[in-house]
């Protein structure tokens, strides 16, 4: 299973390809906040992409990957920097945001009629004709391991929290930082009541399938929860709970009021664990929240 | 003339009242930039506002504030913070996102038809008439001293930079910086085309007016600049340049998509004089940008 030694390769291998991003004093209760959507391509995913891609090796066809949006678009940034080809199937569901975010990389990009689940499909097909590389958004190691390094290099910042909200999609951010701590301190995974697939395969099983729906869909609109997410969160017993889309546009409001950090649902999700009362800390419980993507729709800027 | 003994008194009476704004690495040619937007408020006013109030004494009357939109919230949060009554004077230019601002600290509200010098010109009778205390939106020593912190926390925060880039209004935040910096590193002043007021003042003399207007006007816009920031750009032959609106636009737009960090004009104008080219580095001088406020219109989130 992977753990810690998987991730500390994965951070020296990624070591001047991604940010290093800032950590800021809490708001809404939280002790301290890691402002991950200042990541290139404005999520945490060129983590995982730039860990995959450097380990490679990658083939003539270069990679192809699904994705909502993030991912698709950090595999293609990570792909150009590096000097490969890429091609993006996105769901329609991604939006005209973060399709232009894949555009301005210079990626093939072919948008995919339907949901991530298709997407996926069209993803495949290509994989196999062409032999191109496969990144996948959240359960595979290298994409883990990547992601994982968010969470090391946040205790690198001196993180000082008792517990860490992490938003959950398919599970590779949480993934990847329970592989890192290792049971030291505690996870609470948070989705949004549309797209809970941990929660629902915590209670029903890890075969568990959901319809994504939702204002955090297009981010964390995982059909079911990844093979890796759910085995290391049993393992590690952590808490899940869910928070509704109401609370979620709630804590968006509070993060650009309070701090001119504008980010999509997705990114405002863990807080809303917090400012909601989903997630209520036992008393002098320090909580830290990780704010992991900002690639919100509309653009503000057009 | 006010030095760096003054900003360290500031910054040890405003400690903990005001937030330790991130530091991250620089875009656009710039070796790192500070994120001050993330201050409270959504920009560096708050800092002298509190730097005037905790000095104080505040009289019964409490603090009166003429301002743009950004020293008016930040005085009024400052106020109310400190248990004080304010009442903010803004000229309509402030627009409808400042003004809400304003709103929501509870402070009580005047809009001013016409410019900046006509919601200081009410603002002054409202002092005359009740005896508040006037805090100056950039040309008296409290506010330049506590606007002077954020170059000094910045050093502690490990500043490695030859020069700074520092956005110009009325000159309350570059007074500052200069205060404290006594000359040891470049500080380069950049205004819009349309509030060149120090460019103008360094050309024709200090009492130069001019008609603020253009994307920055509602943060930049003072009719000339203040006597202590003209003193202090003198002394040191203060660099000056400035930048067109497309440019500082063109700046605007490169922070949200390569940052996520969504900000007003004004401050994206001290990156626009790196990514225009107004300003050009020697090879290998290190360029640090002071990012200074994000409070945009019309605001994204209504």
């Amino acid at each position: 299973m992977i753990g810690p030694d998987e991730v500390a390769r994965a951070a020296e291998r990624i070591k001047g390809h991604t940010r290093v991003t800032p950590v800021v004093a809490g708001i809404g209760g939280a002790s301290e906040m890691k402002l991950e959507q200042l990541q290139h391509t404005g999520s945490f995913k060129p983590r995982g992409a730039f860990n995959t891609l450097i380990k490679g090796p990658v083939p003539k066809g270069g990679v192809v990957a699904a994705s909502g949006g993030n991912h698709g678009a950090a595999v293609a940034y990570a792909a150009s920097r590096l000097g490969h080809s890429a091609h993006i199937f996105v769901p329609e569901i991604a939006g005209p945001s973060k399709i232009a975010l894949i555009e301005r990389t210079g990626a093939q990009l072919t948008v995919v009629q339907g949901a991530y689940a298709n997407a996926l499909e069209a993803a495949q097909a290509y994989e196999a004709e062409t032999g191109a590389m496969q990144v996948h958004a959240y359960d595979a190691e290298g994409t883990v391991a990547g992601q994982g390094t968010v969470m090391a290099e946040w205790e690198a910042q001196g993180l000082d929290a008792d517990t860490v909200l992490i938003a959950v999609g398919g599970g590779g951010l949480i993934a990847g930082a329970l592989a890192w701590l290792g049971g030291r301190r505690k996870v609470v995974a948070v989705e949004s009541e549309g797209t809970a697939t941990l929660h629902t395969a915590l209670a029903q099983g890890p075969d568990a399938v959901i319809q994504p729906q939702g204002v955090a869909a297009n981010a964390l609109g995982a059909a079911r929860i990844g093979q890796i997410a759910h085995g290391l969160a049993v393992r590690d017993k952590v808490t899940s709970v869910t928070v509704s889309d109401d609370a979620i546009t709630r804590a968006q409001a509070q993060l650009w009021q309070e701090t001119r950090q504008l980010v999509e649902p997705a990114g405002a999700t863990a807080l809303a664990a917090l400012t909601s009362g989903a997630y209520q800390p036992m008393a002098g419980e320090r909580v830290a929240v990780l704010v992991c993507g900002g690639n919100i729709a509309p653009d503000p800027l057009g």
